[in-house]
């Protein structure tokens, strides 16, 4: 009995987000600074706040197209709404700014462990195919993962069930079986609802969405090991 | 040919959005600003947009819950978000500002033109089934809509094409002959792309969200007689 539940209980695959989790979005703050001087803290959250509107509406009424040309308009309705003028060479400088982020320091150990401890790795993200594996190639993550998933096969966004199907689906693995870390609170929800078992990286003053799904785990790069690995003191199953 | 094209193009009936359309939203402030001073106009906004927010995750993650709930959900959100301390009877009085708020000036002369001028009237909201009711009941809007249809029976919330589908079901027309009114940008875009003759009342600095739909035409309470009448002027088409 106890060696059964212990079986299904166990993580076998941890899946991580892409924007705002392996790549922290600060760094668009920098590069919105240089383009609107004064005015980059406040630029880069009003684009990140209309990408992902836009997504979420796209995603409802079912008029997809890829995350690559809602990064633009997000960018785009930003600038308009803050009425903020912008060359066209200073705005696709800013629009591939989401092309260049760095990987979360902490993060390659992360999934190094995870695969030593013999737990598949993948990445889950809205991004566009081109772009994760652009991202993959570049910041190494293509040799510490497994399943390099976008959500353009689905053409929908998160947090639409469809989209956390897909790493079942790669996989072969329950919900219940698969970890999903993420730092933005309405993927921690949407993945919680799905079934998997999530870590939520909390960064600042974000929230989760009251949206009838169960509470994350918090947790940050540090104590991301432990939180996966204890499964006594967390309620996050072992590893194996 | 021509008597044919016309008979197609006329609009039959006109629906109206509730929450930012028929009543309009600025009384929020007011309310928002007795509870919280001097930060009336940041929480009323903050508040609209949890609940916008919270609406469509749960309709994307297929946890819909009513708008009263959602409402509330989102001050939660707002207040928590803008560290406001608020007493559980404050919070709740203001979460009931959203069930009395007035009807917008010109409104009602423009519900009963429609009328008089052969088209059916209707409201098409996210509001719950009884706020709906009770807010008609209120207002007068009653006597001036022969359609009162809330999201509820569809369970979930706009632009989800399921929720607009909820007119042509009531009314046996197709999109095309009827007109949508409405205040929200988002809204506009959801109804245009389902495939309404959309008129969008244009307040403050609000955008229409780029989300593959076509443009709107835009109007004021006042013009809105003329625009929906008018069909050289605007390409909207006759009433009859």
């Amino acid at each position: 009995m106890r060696t059964e539940r212990i079986h299904e209980d166990t993580i076998k695959a941890v899946f991580f987000d892409l924007f705002g989790t392996l790549l922290p979005l600060a760094p668009l703050d920098v590069a919105c600074e240089a383009i609107a001087p004064g005015r980059g803290g406040e630029l880069s959250k009003a684009w990140r706040a209309r990408q992902l509107e836009l997504s979420w509406l796209r995603t409802i009424m079912g008029t997809w197209v890829d995350f690559d040309e809602v990064t633009r308009d997000g960018l785009d309705a930003a600038l308009d709404e803050l009425d903020i003028a912008v060359g066209t060479d200073d705005r696709r400088r800013l629009a591939a700014a989401f092309q260049t982020l760095p990987l979360a320091a902490g993060a390659a150990d992360v999934l190094a462990g995870l695969r030593a401890a013999g737990a598949q790795t993948g990445i889950l993200t809205n991004a566009a195919t081109g772009t994760l594996r652009a991202v993959a190639a570049r910041t190494g993550l293509e040799r510490l993962t497994d399943h390099l998933l976008s959500v353009d096969p689905v053409r929908a966004f998160k947090p639409h069930p469809s989209v956390y199907r897909l790493a079942t689906d790669a996989t072969g693995l329950p919900p219940a079986s698969i970890g999903f870390v993420t730092g933005n609170g309405w993927d921690a929800a949407g993945a919680g609802a799905f079934g998997f078992r999530v870590t939520w990286l909390r960064a600042g003053p974000a929230r989760i969405p009251r949206v009838g799904a169960p509470d994350p785990v918090a947790a940050s790069w540090s104590s991301l090991p432990e939180v996966l690995l204890d499964v006594d003191a967390r309620r996050v199953p072992r590893l194996g």
